[in-house]
């Protein structure tokens, strides 16, 4: 992992952006951030982990919504500075229970939601989910 | 363009990350950032304008190697904190030469070249590109 690690260029935070997106359909999914840690359980159990800037730790996808990202493959981009994620995604990438964060499109001068959710968001991360939801 | 402007939060130094990604085959061509300028003007013009933090200034996708990027649509992810921009890509994306700056990956412990350059990079930039050549 030594010569993937080296090739990343990360900010003075020691992070980097990272694009997840749908292996197969290519679907973009999300932007989060990965800090050296991230990438290293990332390729070590094959399960996607971001660095949470909110929260400031380990953000293990899917850890609480049981929605999480199989990593299919790590690519970095010409600079080093940019990863993308391809992944298969388990259900949705979004919080808000939609397929995809990018959701939102400007259009004809006013914000058009494009999709909506699949699953309500209770449902992945309340008390109000049903038996048998991870 | 006022109501887009406040739903997308910059960060400190006024940028946001932008995904381009091809929208008739879903590649993911680049990461780059835009400002409150560059969104207004790709709006405005149709032709994708990010924000070189190297260069500091604004940079018009193309302007000196042709490989421009028209704006299909633009789009914004749940907390508005990244653009996804679909886009078409004239040409090539990356400065090597290539469709993608994502043309690296690492498999089975190496980083691995997916493409090669589909176009002299001297072509794009340089004084050997042959007449006809934008």
């Amino acid at each position: 992992m030594k010569g993937l690690l080296e090739a990343l260029r990360f900010d003075a935070q020691g992070l980097i952006p990272t694009i997840a997106q749908r292996f197969d359909t290519g679907e973009v999914l999300m932007l989060a951030w990965m800090n050296a840690e991230s990438v290293r359980e990332t390729l070590e159990t094959g399960l996607v982990c971001y660095w949470s800037r909110s929260r400031g730790k380990l953000w293990r996808k899917g850890e609480s919504s049981g929605q999480v990202q199989r990593l299919v493959e790590l690519r970095l981009d010409c600079d080093g500075d940019t990863i993308l994620l391809q992944v298969e995604q388990t259900g949705v990438a979004c919080h808000t229970g939609r397929t995809s964060c990018f959701f939102t499109a400007w259009r004809g001068g006013a914000l058009v939601e494009l999709s909506a959710p699949v699953v309500a968001p209770e449902t992945l991360y309340g008390t109000a989910a049903p038996p048998g939801v991870p």
